[in-house]
């Protein structure tokens, strides 16, 4: 059976669900890939940090022991962030790496070079984990939906301002204390303007634009609104309608005109996006010959981003 | 740009629907796949039916004309039902060609030797539409969530009882009535009983099982109870428990065991199933690592299931 070896760089929350994924289902991995894949080295930057025995005998501090190694097929990138993660993508291209990375920043910020580079090197770029966790909407849109025009994607692609309206619905609360919970949870950061400002839906919206339209649009023409200025009252209001307030990425395509769009919504209750609540994850695209097709799962998460990530990572291997 | 020639066998509800995306979406199908698809042959068995004159400049009465035929490179299958469908398919692989089908009896009935054959051969054997029409939930199982192992499929894989049960719920008419005007519309059959006593449901789970599992189980092996006996009270009853009714078609799989069944349930308002209404299908697969992931769609209809048919023949154009 042939080996494919990977380098990965980054070993946090994903990069740990996707070590566990690969050891846990091997045989089955090996079974459907036609290949043992094998993780050769493990980029990170604590060297300071207590890590397992399998990821200490890998670990390297050098971004070139992977990017660079003449024996590693993939390179699969968890470090989030825009920099440096864009400069070890680029690097692991220019080396005729493929890349398999979770990273929204990155590929909503230079999807199209990256694309571009991976297509004149004759490597592949995939990125499904970059979206919706383990929802496969990319693949979905770019396979799948391949013989229809798409005439508009919709969904909750963010799970932290999905659990805090879920929750501000559910309970009466207010958003900054439901905030404050949502932190204690572990389903909101220190610091999450980038989830309740909306920016980080935005981003997801502009790949999946891009997935859908085959067109990378920037991240300032997404009319970007979050959901600080939501009130208890304001849902309490909606609730009393049959509504419920939802936060809504937006993509439509008319007349070549692509508009993108994030922004608190007030769903009825009929509505199928209405009812995807806590972290859960939605997509509904419509495309000319498919009609509606839905997606839902889970948006974040070590095991549900890692399922995507080896997913992508045994589509290469399938084909290395 | 290369040339990928098709021949169609069969040209009824799918066929035309088929045609129809080819030409709508030509320039976007051809940037997709980088190929120019071409339908070179239509095969039919009535020669006495007046045809539009692109089906008519192509049409043959001789089966070899296509399966033999060494300029065709893909062979669709659309002729429906298992004979002579399964000895079109057999022939087709056996001249090497790559197979489209969206035949659910073929496949339900003769997966494993279909897929052993082209296997052999060296070409691909794809068959999305046979379930679910435009859901793309064969090409997750097999290559999103090829990471996991899955442990369950729980859907609504018929349009027609979905329909009828969620009439019933509805307007608390009785089962006769609702089939009666679920036939007028077209919904139902003359001869409904494959759909009604879930036939129908039964092949597709057997085709679900074999992408999730790896194993072709074998339509008796499945427990199968229909609608039929499901009365305006029955659904009452279970309305006023706040549950309502669906056929579920659901494959289990632990301890390596696989456990397939089609009946009806009284599904909780909160069961993502239970609001999935009239024609539409939904299925829910639970995997280790990616957690529930619902795909929700148009099971049926000339466009939809083009759809999954054309994503296939894409697929196939990619890799020629």
């Amino acid at each position: 059976m042939k080996v494919v070896k990977i380098g990965l760089l980054g070993c946090g929350t994903v990069g740990s669900g996707v070590l566990e994924i690969l050891r846990q289902n091997a045989d089955l991995i090996a079974g459907r890939s036609g290949a043992r894949l094998e993780i050769s080295k493990i980029f990170v930057k604590n060297s300071n940090k207590h890590r397992e025995p399998f990821v200490q005998e890998r670990v390297t501090y050098d971004i070139r022991d992977i990017v660079m190694n003449a024996d590693i097929d993939i390179v699969v990138e968890l470090t989030g962030g825009e920099h440096p993660a864009y400069e070890y993508i680029v690097s692991a291209l220019q080396n005729q790496k493929h890349v398999v990375t979770a990273n929204k920043d990155v590929m909503a910020l230079h999807g199209a070079d990256l694309e571009n580079m991976a297509r004149e090197r004759g490597v592949q770029l995939l990125y499904e984990a970059s979206v919706c966790g383990a929802v496969p909407v990319l693949k979905a849109l770019s396979e799948s939906m391949a013989a229809n025009k798409i005439s508009k994607i919709s969904g909750i692609v963010n799970g932290t301002t999905n659990y805090i309206l879920s929750k501000m619905t559910a309970d009466g609360a207010g958003f900054y204390e439901t905030l404050a919970e949502a932190q204690r949870l572990g389903y909101a950061e220190a610091d999450p303007s980038s989830d309740i400002d909306g920016l980080d839906a935005a981003r997801k919206i502009v790949i999946l634009a891009a997935k859908a339209f085959g067109v990378w649009k920037t991240l300032d023409e997404v009319q970007i609104t979050g959901i600080r200025h939501i009130s208890a009252e304001n849902i309490k209001d909606a609730k009393a309608e049959g509504r419920v307030y939802k936060l809504i990425a937006k993509a439509d395509c008319a007349d070549q005109i692509i508009t993108l769009s994030v922004e608190p919504q007030r769903l009825s209750f009929e509505n199928p996006l209405a009812r995807v609540n806590d972290t859960y994850n939605a997509i509904l695209v419509k495309g000319d010959a498919c009609g509606n097709l839905t997606f839902t799962g889970r948006g974040a998460g070590a095991l549900p981003t890692g399922s995507a990530v080896v997913g992508d990572i045994i589509e290469i291997a399938k084909a290395i």
